[in-house]
């Protein structure tokens, strides 16, 4: 029977040969880094220096916050249950990611590229075109993607050293101009409330010339490096089941069905 | 109500500062690789500059080999029936990795200790150890993992890449060896079966000092930013829905209930 | 250390008792059917012997239409390449469940319960209120859930039988009326675009008083049931890494790299 | 392209008819319950009044207890961080069932069966063969699947009940004789350990005719229900992110990279 073939431009896989976006993965082994290939594989090219600078940074920061957070913590519920896979268990951990925790980098790529579109169409300066966008933001009581984080009330510091190290290179852009404006405009408007590890990413993304749903994924794949390592800590250190939880229970009272 | 906290000895996380296994990831943000990231959250401690090659080869040469891959073709099929989360795409492509397809690397490092082992307890050499193992599978009928790829009839490419990397190095050591051994066992008491990419990532995984599960753990990591880049091509390239299978049914014929 | 409890109105569980909303599940055991557990489990009583009736039919008519449907493929998939877990592959099953593969039931909850709540606002008739959101899906190129299927162009006969046993069973009300509004608006402004499963227990869970996300979650209960029997299928017959796929490539050309 | 079709012996779908096992579903969906079609599913046949009592008193026993247990834990921590998907969400749930969490019913079906096969092989009594199992059990150190529970440290009542219906219903086999060998046995020669939920349902299925990797799906199939009700009551009634882990790091102190 027939069916149509999967098709795509990222990998041409033959018995003799491997490549990546026309680039050869063989030579990629043996010069490249794997932060080389994250980027040639959802980008068109490999990355300049300075742009694999900020891609590993971004890599390192995202990597690992601790057992607490829901991706790592479920991906150890799952390994405390199901000692079977651990592709299963790193599976539970990348589910927990979505717009709330470490997928707000999509949302506010998506943001930013509506600022600077609105500035560019409508001829006004970044901080106008953030604030409209802030007061659209707080008239339907909307969260602004990008900007607090339930740890770090203050700071976050990987903020700080993304942007650094953006600036050092010579790479800031109108996304982390746009990615400022709004910074300022709901310090100005709604109270201070500092751009978080996602914001900072989704600026550099945007001037990196990535797609807005690439600061969802690259989370993803920074995250699953530790989620694998406490999935690895889980299985080698820690007995099944060793994970309990307390619960409270407040619906109904005890009845009997009338059956 | 009290719970046991999640204990880890790999993430220090706290409001102002961020370490993983006691190095500073702000600095390792400004300085270090995705790769050095990598090592240190499954290790104790930094790689040195020869395994941090090894390891940039080995999440560069197993990142993607083309959607036809389950891990790749799960991914897009998740991608095809839901839109509306990445991470559950990606999931579903990392649960297709087990014993049987990437996962092999795991099995092949217990080999390799087994062999080794053998070697020193039983004063025999690599190559006699090596001979007991592969007639000790022959008679259980079992596959040798780490051998042989449904893809390469011949060879893969990508193992000469790694070895020639590992010799290079200076770093081959009784894990390539013993892998080495295996190989030419295989061919003198069974056929030619080359060393496939999971058993050459486990020979070298072995002279690195990582502990067995690292063998899938360290593809699964490798692999998920393949099945990130897919999700990508098939959320904005491909309309919903659009992979469709050819079904066969071989079962009972119609028949009524007796009830 | 302290962590707050996970708060459920569902279950009470302890050493000598377990009741879900209140009810024994020992006496249920004995008593009572899957059905009702499932029933009970998302409202907030059993239900009665035509509501029991219509969800067994849609429980039934959702378990399995083949292994051509993504959420089976990609279950037999994962199986295919991870034979050490089960749930790994029911999972990878589930995670192809969205807005576009079977989860379009809530979606059409909240269209019928928007058309209603229109009707009544507006004090027109049903076959007004569906017109208007007729117009306004067309207008906004946007797709109406819960109406055509790929594989059935013209009646999916399971849509007739649920209607059968709602108007059987004196249970037809306004979900029911403004699904069969909707049907008859898309077939005058565009062209006849049968209800389809989804669309049908859309209605049919309305009618019961189910929230919108109860459309999804239903379906997802359901096709369990044949996910786990194609996994089981896959295990018992089928040889691991069994499933390949016809891939193209139509990227760019092989080129160097510039470093 | 060609690819070879996804056999199967269990779904017959085409645009006119929809049958499993042979039968017709639209038929089933008019006068069967869920029950009947799952066992339809995983049997050749519709179950009997008597062993569809038994099946529904395993659904529903296993459906859900409480949100303490890993597999509704790891679904409300995927449904509070990434709400974009249910099915994300019941998928974590999923991959959190192993041997180690209600997976142990495969194991004590292979078990049983072991038993069984002994007593007939060798022609002893089932509490010969019971015991012969218990003591090389305790030899490699090994547990015995479907003894003991976390929370019920004397008895879970399910298994009377289960136990209770079996008997009453005439359908008490070899299965259940063997499961109680097994207990004298393990109370005998270790200490009393009662048969647990898994281990009930594993003697019953046996006795029905189920292949082992049954004991493990029909637990998932059960378990998705109260999953399904748990991610509803989360997504419903809780703020996202508001689930957090008391966490506690005891790895190396503070040290610099020598690079």
């Amino acid at each position: 029977m027939r069916m149509d073939p999967l098709q795509t431009a990222i990998v041409d896989a033959g018995p003799t040969h491997l490549r990546v976006r026309g680039y050869d993965v063989l030579e990629l082994m043996t010069q490249g880094t794997f932060t080389d290939m994250i980027f040639l594989l959802h980008h068109t090219r490999p990355p300049t220096p300075v742009e694999r600078r900020l891609i590993d940074a971004i890599l390192i920061g995202g990597a690992d916050h601790g057992p607490g957070a829901p991706s790592c913590a479920a991906a150890r519920l799952a390994a405390s249950g199901n000692r079977q896979s651990p592709s299963a268990a790193i599976a539970a951990g990348v589910l927990t990611i979505g717009d709330e925790h470490g997928g707000a980098g999509s949302a506010c790529m998506e943001l930013i590229a509506e600022g600077i579109e609105r500035s560019r169409r409508d001829g006004i300066t970044f901080a106008r075109a953030a604030a409209a966008l802030v007061d659209e933001a707080r008239a339907a009581k909307s969260r602004l993607p990008g900007f607090g984080h339930r740890m770090h009330s203050v700071i976050d510091p990987r903020v700080d050293v993304l942007f650094t190290l953006a600036k050092d290179s010579g790479l800031a852009g109108d996304g982390i101009g746009m990615a400022r404006a709004l910074e300022q405009a709901i310090a100005q408007r709604i109270k201070p409330i500092p751009l978080n590890i996602d914001g900072a990413l989704a600026a550099i993304l945007h001037d990196l010339g990535f797609p807005p749903l690439f600061g969802k994924l690259i989370f993803i794949v920074s995250r699953v490096a530790g989620i694998s390592a406490e999935v690895l800590e889980e299985y080698t250190r820690e007995k099944p089941m060793r994970i309990t939880f307390p619960v409270a229970y407040d619906g109904a009272p005890p009845r009997r069905s009338e059956t």
